[in-house]
């Protein structure tokens, strides 16, 4: 398993006349989590990018627990558990407050793609490399 | 089981450099449709937060299917399959572009809360009356 | 002098805790203005993209009057005072409430580019024969 | 004078599909940098707001001199030239890239309002403590 966190402290522009952040806020919140954690392995998701490969967003799901407030500096955690098998890569992110209660939970579905042709793809092998040291393999057998 | 069509246009900001409306964005689009389901019962979500109820967001969830561009005139369909029983409503929402094809499909979960206690109520009886001829009672029984 | 108006509903999402709209989303309802109008003489910003133009923004002022609300139907009034002659072009727009009380004002400076080169250039012909019966020519001589 | 630097990566959403950040963006990263440089005077806006102060925009101008792309990590500067004296406050703030280079600047000016009566107000006291040993009293007669 792969796990990296980020701070972000929340922006009066993201909140909304609730006095809470904006629900849909928390996609950038989101992206800018697992950005840096790409950058954490020693690469970015403007490499990746530059290396001919897009990651266009398939899949998103947010529960939505405890209101986040101007000012708040959140904790985003992302997640992965699995090391990607094909074109598909899933994140689990849980946000958490000051006060360590977990406000928000997500989950999103990207593919790799090949931008020339915007045809799906594997995982580039260059992040492969940097998140396989996360996922042992394991002697499952007798 | 009630629905509503709203008209939106991709505006610039709302594109990103992959030269597709941001997948976070779909959730401003999905509230501005369902304002607009409300606004064509004869109610406003506003009125409903000038007698006292908010309405939370507390689950979103969102499929990609395929892009949408700069200038789309996309068609935000909302649908209420059931009414709501208790403190909770669910949507789901379906854009298409002017194509015809479906490109983002969702679901999201609201509250309706109090706003001064701050504590979940039921759907105010001004949106049942509103909502109730769009689902008939029907005779299940023998 | 060519003029155009276009309303924009304010959305929840462009409302934050003070209970009006960011003041930053303006750039955003001036955009679309801008594009309405375009679109209002027979031609699209998106065309003009396509053509190999594009019109980044240089300069971008903005006064708040008065604050504009949640579920607002504002009219943004776009005005060209002049027409072109080199590669920029400036747009004032300002901004009426339901009330007709003007709440917000803005002057924008977009440069005309070869998308190709990234270099100035003229505003592009389609657009000029468009806009040119909205500034007859005066006979200033003697 | 009082100074201050804060940096912002870019993020994703940020861009447009002109591979740039969007121009209207910048409201947000100016917003940043002033709460960080109350921030580290020991304030923090929020403070303010509890207090019953709050600080609408009255005006924004922006100068796009260069443009900034995802992931850029952009440097905001952020200048205040005189102490208030009134219900006014005037901050100008200045962007540069990583290599540098100017590319965005600002001078926004804000109003202090007390929030109950929405009426115009001083600089709260707390805030001009914190200020006051950046503005030396010169002595300015013979």
């Amino acid at each position: 398993m792969f796990t990296s966190e980020h701070h972000i402290r929340v922006r009066y522009a993201e909140t909304d006349q609730m006095d809470v952040v904006y629900h849909g806020n928390y996609a950038q919140f989101f992206e800018v989590a697992r950005a840096e954690a790409i950058r954490g392995l020693g690469l970015t998701y403007k490499n990746l990018e530059e290396l001919g490969v897009i990651m266009p967003v398939v899949e998103l799901q947010m529960r939505f627990l405890r209101p986040a407030h101007y000012d708040d500096l959140l904790t985003i955690r992302t997640i992965l558990r699995d090391l990607p098998e094909d074109h598909r890569i899933e994140f689990h992110h849980e946000v958490h407050n000051e006060e360590g209660r977990m406000i928000t939970t997500g989950r999103i579905v990207l593919y790799f793609m090949d931008s020339a042709s915007q045809s799906k793809c594997l995982m580039p092998d260059i992040l492969r490399q940097k998140l396989q040291p996360f996922f042992p393999i394991t002697n499952s057998g007798s």
